[in-house]
């Protein structure tokens, strides 16, 4: 038993699936999210700010005792967890390993497809852990860099001749290459789940990384008999790096309920 | 005559549409360019994160030794344009008051279209100066938040369903309310004149809010006796806060020509 919060931080917005796939498998857990939105998007920039950002956005969780941390950002995890592990003494999961090995696990073909930012997709880290899961897969990769300002303007709809446009434009060497298995790298893509799956037709199975993210967070936190005392009636609390008005406001979009609590802003260059 | 650079700072790589005017206008002069790629984009940003990016912009230029300071920025020229005027000793000067005097002299009609990023439209500012020069004029905004990515990402040419059913949606209520003046209030926007002007139609007018900044600019200098002693071979440097491979690539998108200058990268969040 461990009732200290779980620490949960994204890039903005997207790492609110994250907590809704937590929240429906640990709602006993309490935690404490931190949103950058004041230097959202990460995936267009370089590996080295990344890193920078991502470390501060620890230091600040760790303002908080916490007992575990969760990269709920495919970028993140895949350029900075490494670094992240090292540094921090509390266990740091992010959302590649496990969806990584969940893409592994379900090919048949062996074509696995892999969408992500542009951050994600050139840190190759995919590519590497579904090799070493299963060396003879093949994966194909594409960086998806409209996905999340398109996500983030509310253009994730079946019938949105714009996001249809970009879906088929990303997806259409994956899908004429036969992949089976198709990677959502980035937790702002759950929303686009009905679209890409109308895209790529009823024999892709679609691995939601930040689903899988939340389902490690639960085996890790029972393996190590860290889970909250109470099975339910978790509290959350939220950061942000800018405007809390336009986080509440937005939040719910990925969150799937409202944000009622007080929401706290973070001067994230202090950390 | 002040052989000393200007000073030019954008959220990222549109500002360059601006320097590109400078260049055909004021050839001799030296021009010192920042674009903050590290925290790009600003229009989505609340407007006191906004002034806090700016300050720290400013005070990295004025590390230079500077006759002038150009806000190449729609979003920082209406949110941040009297505190930095206030704060620094040099003259400087934004896009939005030339840009909103040439739409007050330019429209016939007295309707007055204008497009922006959301933190533009939000502060009100080029209603403010369009009525203090034109009290009888009719301001019709919208906020676009969409552009900036889809320039960013290449999609600004004709025929690109992307682009032009975006262009269409955020367009049509000014085109119904019959605006004979529309005001591209952001300098990523001179990218889409193609894609607006076909969809305004011949009868609108467009003015180019960095263009107008950039005349503006000239007129100053013109005036104070400030040009450069020389009216031709002025020099570049380039200034980032993310990787510099990835703005050389992207530059002559918005410049029109190839940077061959080395580009700085500078920790701007130490400013």
């Amino acid at each position: 038993m461990d009732k200290r919060p779980i620490g949960v931080f994204d890039s903005g917005l997207g790492g609110l699936t994250t907590v809704r796939e937590l929240c429906h498998l640990l709602p006993g857990e309490d935690i404490v999210y931190f949103g950058d939105t004041g230097r959202v998007p990460y995936g267009s920039r370089s590996a080295e700010t990344i890193v920078k950002y991502a470390r501060q956005d620890v230091a600040f969780l760790r303002t908080f005792d916490l007992k575990a941390i969760v990269i709920a950002c495919g970028t993140v995890s895949t350029t900075s967890l490494d670094i992240l592990s090292q540094e921090n003494p509390m266990p740091v999961l992010g959302v590649v390993v496990p969806a990584a090995q969940a893409a592994a696990r379900t090919t048949k073909n062996g074509k696995i497809g892999l969408i992500g930012t542009q951050a994600t997709i050139r840190s190759g880290a995919y590519e590497r852990l579904i090799h070493s899961a299963n060396p003879d897969a093949q994966v194909l990769s594409r960086a998806c860099p409209l996905f999340v300002p398109l996500v983030e303007n509310g253009r994730f709809r079946r019938g949105d001749i714009v996001i249809e446009t970009v879906v088929s434009e990303y997806l259409a060497p994956l899908k004429e290459a036969g992949v089976d298995t198709l990677v959502l790298g980035c937790t702002h893509y759950p929303l686009l789940e009905g679209v890409i799956a109308a895209y790529m037709g009823p024999d892709v199975q679609l691995i939601n990384a930040g689903a899988e993210g939340a389902r490690a967070v639960a085996g890790m936190l029972e393996q190590t008999d860290a889970l909250a005392p109470n099975p339910s009636g978790g509290t959350y609390r939220y950061f942000v790096s800018d405007r809390q008005e336009d986080f509440s406001r937005l939040a719910s979009i990925f969150l799937g309920w409202d944000v009622t609590e007080a929401v706290g802003q973070v001067d994230i260059s202090q950390y």
